[in-house]
């Protein structure tokens, strides 16, 4: 497997090596008092529930607190019915495995992608096609041309998976002539679309983020995934599935038997810190660490780097994505990275369906310290520069 | 899906209904007050490990308090690496059929057995193969025919599925040479044991519990599953199994593409249940619950039932399993029982892998009050006897 491989090589990453590869929002975030309160309030008020069994939907007053969270940012969902609490968002990305790959068939993705959501598919044998992305997101004239192509040989892909809004690992945002052609295509061609949105509720860029493609699906192709991993603390292990109420009873029946339900305990936490608007006043936040993490790695970036390489500036997310000209294979360069310098990132290819490029890395910008973040991409620049000179 | 049709008929359960058919524990024994004063522990003292993303085999604090709690039964564990965190057992049941069942394939299971077992396991779509079960638990003649018959078909059950303890549905705990001849079968054949165990560590007979497989399995052939559903709260999805290292590399590999890992706050509250003896003094507790809820329904059950309707008397677990004479079909009646009597149950069959007997029920005793049981029994008796002065 692709991703033991990065595992292993990250293994090596002792105190003395600089980590951009983990994918962990800063801790500094984690709304660490609120909770003590609140599990105390749950569980003095209502603990036999709360440690009890629960339905494997989730429970009602968590979905109905994310009705009101997700309509304040303009994705109209009227019921219950429409959402499931998972175990994270992976939950979530296994499930759409479970329901709708059967081996052999086509799924679309954006190329590069979101690691584990290959991971969570490829366990059903689909065919994956990966559509190149522009700084705008998903070039829409590879995309219908695919769908073409597959429609041409007699069949059509099972859905459409896409990260619009800070994608990981590109930190890319969709814009919204691409959102809403996406959305035209697959009204269309008649297709789903898994809009893929952690990163969604902490949007830092200036400018006003676009709307969710849920927001303007108004034919039910879009099902919406979500997590408490990026707006409260992964640990809840809390995601949710937006999407027709037919869906979501498919998503049921697999839950059901895959682990019950999610933990109540957890999912009563997350109850509070909505209602008590926590999380709303933590999102400025979470922006502003994001935000200024991102600017210094962005200056870093340009005090050190060599000519030759380029990278993003996200808008939205937890990752920079870093290309370095053609000669240089990110992968193979990692063994030096850490052992010689004490830098670490994962290569780039493992991201991309078809593994057919070598010279990018993803570079995380909100666990390490503002100190790290200039020291690392430092050493990471000297990699780079010995690299260039061999 | 049969499930859902039993959850459609508990469905009718209204306030006025006393429901034997769920299969929760009873609220009074979680240790609330405990969990909410270690929640403030660990949030207070590690809230960065404790709410951040976590390995996917689990804390290694909980994998080694696991170990001393499980050695003080007899089950020698040497290693954090022979153990995996669960979401529930539910969750090991899931990974289990993904791992092992290819369509097609022979397992093995006890005949009744668990209901939500056969329903992971059917997803992988194996031909399953119940043995009858006596009050010793299963019948090693018939297990080792079934073995026989699947190998001259020039194959081999792929495992052998069992509650050993307090088995759901029947409260059956298998005998000593019973779990002993299962053993040396399993040996003799090459197989592998799955040993789901939920019930164990609250054994309240008067007896001494016969040693789990797992503390007798010298070949390193069961694969061993419990949770702290019923020794903590089922609300904290915990659960966890413990098998060679080279099965829980398998699992790790399994689960991370399903939700990465098992709650972490989750997992730091268990430690400290662990940690502190809450569990170890809960226990007792429990197990005193139970049996003098046990001690009722069975006071009950005598008192109220018609002649021709026998039950099992349980040392372990949460179930009594009900037979009627056989010119009832106690899925038919269940409309009559709820609608008329106020009274329900879950009907036999879906727990028969190939669901041929009709006459059987499950009856919780651990949820409702001592009322409730008094009275739903004289009520459960009342529909009986109509059914069969028919």
């Amino acid at each position: 497997m692709k991703a033991s491989e990065i595992r292993e090589l990250l293994k090596w990453v002792t105190e003395n090596v600089i980590s951009f590869g983990g994918g962990m929002p800063d801790p500094s975030s984690f709304p660490v008092k609120e909770i003590i309160e609140i599990t105390r309030d749950v569980l003095s008020t209502k603990a036999e529930r709360a440690l009890q069994y629960g339905t494997t939907g989730g429970i009602l007053e968590l979905r109905e607190e994310l009705i009101r969270f997700m309509n304040k940012e303009g994705i109209k969902i009227d019921k219950p019915e429409n959402i499931i609490i998972t175990v994270g968002s992976q939950e979530a990305l296994d499930i759409i495995g479970r329901l709708f790959i059967n081996p052999g068939d086509y799924i679309i993705t954006e190329s590069p992608t979101y690691l584990a959501a290959l991971q969570a598919f490829r366990i059903y044998g689909p065919r994956i096609i990966g559509i190149p992305m522009d700084n705008e997101g998903i070039k829409i004239d590879a995309l219908e041309d695919t769908i073409r192509k597959i429609i041409d040989n007699g069949t059509k892909p099972k859905f459409i998976y896409v990260v619009p809004t800070g994608q990981n690992p590109t930190g890319i945002t969709m814009s919204m002539e691409r959102r809403k052609a996406l959305l035209n295509i697959a009204s269309r061609y008649d297709l789903l679309i898994i809009e893929d949105d952690p990163y969604g509720y902490i949007y830092f860029g200036d400018d006003h983020p676009p709307a969710r493609l849920k927001a303007m699906d108004s034919e039910d192709r879009v099902i919406y995934l979500s997590t408490f991993s990026k707006i409260a603390a992964p640990g809840l292990r809390l995601g949710w599935v937006a999407a027709s109420s037919e869906v979501i009873r498919w998503f049921e029946l697999a839950k059901q038997s895959i682990d019950l339900h999610t933990s109540t305990l957890n999912q009563y936490i997350a109850v509070e810190l909505l209602r008590r608007g926590i999380i709303e006043r933590n999102i400025p936040r979470i922006k502003e660490i994001y935000r200024s993490k991102r600017d210094l790695m962005l200056q870093a970036l340009s005090e050190y780097m060599p000519d030759g390489v380029t990278w993003t500036r996200p808008s939205a997310g937890m990752f920079i994505w870093l290309t370095t000209p053609e000669k240089i294979d990110t992968g193979e360069m990692l063994g030096v990275a850490v052992k010689k310098y004490g830098v670490a990132y994962v290569p780039g290819k493992s991201f991309y369906p078809s593994e057919d490029r070598h010279n990018d890395m993803r570079l995380n910008f909100t666990y390490p310290t503002p100190q790290q973040i200039f020291e690392g991409i430092k050493r990471l620049a000297l990699t780079i520069r010995e690299y260039l000179s061999q």
